[in-house]
């Protein structure tokens, strides 16, 4: 068996090639993927059911959580969907090669900033069967080498679509080596070090398992470790909506990272939106840990203190902290101290309070009078999504092909040479933005 | 006096001031800061001469060089440059607030992606008295705060610098703290620990202080370690524009990161070609270490064998490693193994070698037939520069305002819900790409 680094040089030169194929070969390797993938379903779903029984003994063992076993259940609908997925990332935009500026320098003289492919993309992920294929396409679609380490509780169902997808694509002309599978967990470690060969982690997963990574990498890590989202219903807040968001925001799935977990309250509605929303919440089972103001507001129903902890701590769970405040002012610094610059979100009907709440928060997204949930990349049109970034280098939020790309600059010269253009007789720069994207010559 | 931590939550507090000011107030500053400066040139020039007095001493004491002592001099005509540069950062277009990608996810549910600022940036730069002001007015336009840290020797003009630029824009309604100045070396151990309040850290310099910060810090590095740069001179090369293009982007200034270091020559000119750039080379006084292929080409000239450690250097001095190579593909191979993906050229009359050339090579500027000189913010036209970087996240190659700002999703809904696009009966989103721009309310 190959060490991670020979698989990682393998795939560094991959990307070299794959770096310059055009549009034409990656769409048609995408089409061909989403063929094979369903031409050989039979032998698929049949990897899959092999975890999936492995699976079950786990849990009945209480080694392994049944939400767990669930998502690794495929059938042919689910696997349909991926299909499609594929196929629908093919008709996607080409990322690669377009041009964000042009300027001549001087005559004849033209600099061009041109999108380009990242390189080696390091990818580790949950036990689930649909990640890998549609991080495998984002991938190939965008240029990219992909390393990939799937959960292990998925092990054969990602073999298997592993070999389907290299085969295939490399059938068509996508250079040999493209995409690789790690299979041990020691191997995330090997990954983590090879920084002059990676140029990007994509670490998806545990929250736990974020933080290590950002802290046993030099290379650069897109995603984020904790998702504590917050609403703040104004003064000026519609309380029908605000009831309604919030109920959505936390109850429709509490599991994510773009649950709300804390519900600000602007003092003078408190009274009337509180015991409204304790309603709902209530049926739901929702627990509320409650500051001082919005216990006295809710009293008559069941809740509870809530302590210096409960403020910005993600629950992810049907857990909810609820805290009265004097200001818009005063949410927003709630929100820039506790929060994780993930999403936000402001309920009211005064225009300009929701303005500035969205300059006033540091965060990847800022919502007014919508749930936090539709942070997320399939939500916000960007095709498929490769994660959440919260981080404010490269990437922020919701990251779809855009994340996988930077740039390069193109100097297109005829001897030119910097002497002219320094000194007594210094030769001026023009800099004249020009209206024309760089064309290769065939 | 405050703590390194003390100063750096003033200025993220400053911070969320600043990045809601309207580009009038923040353009209004840089204009009073420009006539502030001037107002007070006999201050600033009194403060530029104690350190260079100071200097003359560490000179003759033999303790600094003369190029850093040349470096700190600072008169009239300088300090009407610096004020001239920043009325230009005046002048320049807001890279704030500018609407991305807007789109309609459903009917009257908007989403735009709009830029804003990073947050606090710091700064660690050489001695020399015209980098204050210009990261100062970069990072003010682009509404962050910065906290600056300047070589020791220029420690006098950089704290009159400083106060001036504090007083003359916090008088006109920048926020307080919003500029912070260290002047103790280990203050950027403590600098480099701030990373829940710093969110870029620019360090200039030597190669090996920016080693040393990428690895003591987990707060993203804008910069470049080396700039090692190749150009490849093609077979299809016109050979006159050739010699004087690598005799520019060596001779013309040696210690620089965008100084050629190896210059590669495909083996069909290598007689012709080689012979020429000895002859200038020799000249002026260039050390050449060759290959043997090149080494045979120029017999009857002084050169050196090029060792294994030649390959990759960057000498940043009168020295260059010239190489023959068989192809273009084994030209573009060896820049990807030896270089620093900084800056690479190919001089050639084949525009279909160029393009290849391009596409293949993995650095953030590629330039076909001028110098690798010409690679820097002013000269391709980004207004002022705050470095190059070599790193794909983020910002690349030259960086000017550009890379001194993220972008935050806005969402604009009235009460939309999750749920509602979920299940057996999910609305459909639109995904419509709208053509309008993202205008806070007043």
């Amino acid at each position: 068996m190959s060490t991670v680094r020979e698989l990682a040089l393998e795939a560094r030169r991959a990307f070299y090639e794959l770096a310059k194929l055009p549009r034409s070969t990656k769409d048609k390797a995408l089409m061909e993927m989403a063929d094979t993938i369903w031409r050989e379903k039979d032998r698929l779903l049949e990897a899959a059911l092999t975890d999936v029984k492995s699976a079950q003994a786990e849990v009945e063992a209480g080694r392994l959580t049944k939400p767990v076993l669930e998502r690794l259940k495929l059938d042919e609908v689910k696997l349909k969907a991926i299909v499609d997925m594929v196929k629908s990332v093919a008709a996607l935009d080409d990322p690669v090669g377009k041009t964000l500026y042009a300027v001549e320098l001087d005559d004849g003289f033209e600099l061009y900033k041109v999108t380009c492919p990242l390189g080696v993309i390091g990818v580790v992920f949950e036990a689930r069967p649909d990640v890998l294929p549609q991080i495998s396409s984002l991938c190939l679609k965008s240029g990219n080498a992909v390393i990939l380490k799937g959960g292990r509780e998925a092990a054969n169902i990602n073999r298997a679509l592993y070999t389907v997808i290299k085969e295939s694509t490399e059938r068509v002309g996508i250079p040999r080596g493209w995409i690789q599978l790690l299979e041990a967990r020691e191997e995330i470690m090997e990954l983590l070090k090879q920084d002059d060969l990676v140029d990007l982690i994509v670490p998806r997963g545990s929250n736990e398992f974020v933080r290590f990574v950002q802290e046993n990498t030099r290379i650069p890590v897109l995603g984020h470790s904790s998702g504590v989202c917050q609403i703040y219903v104004d003064k000026a807040a519609d309380i029908t909506k605000a009831v309604e968001v919030c109920f959505d925001a936390k109850v429709q799935y509490p599991a994510v990272c773009n649950a709300v977990e804390c519900i600000l309250v602007h003092k003078d509605v408190a009274h009337t939106f509180l015991p409204k929303l304790a309603e709902w919440f209530s049926k739901a089972g929702v627990e509320m840990r409650c500051c001082p103001r919005a216990k006295e507001a809710l009293s008559g129903f069941n809740v509870r203190d809530a302590t210096e902890e409960d403020w910005g701590r993600e629950y992810l769970d049907l857990k909810v902290a609820l805290r009265v405040v004097d200001s818009l002012e005063e949410a927003v610094d709630y929100i820039n101290k506790y929060g994780s610059k993930h999403t936000d979100a402001i309920i009211t009907e005064d225009r300009s309070a929701a303005s500035r709440f969205i300059a006033g928060v540091d965060s990847s997204t800022v919502i007014h009078n919508a749930s936090t949930r539709f942070s997320d990349g399939y939500r916000f049109g960007l095709g498929a999504e490769v994660g959440i970034s919260t981080s404010k280098i490269h990437a922020r939020g919701p990251v779809g092909l855009e994340g996988l790309v930077t740039y390069k600059y193109i100097l297109l010269g005829d001897g030119q040479k910097v002497s002219t253009y320094i000194g007594a007789n210094a030769k001026k720069f023009k800099h004249k933005r020009l209206d024309k994207t760089w064309t290769p010559s065939e």
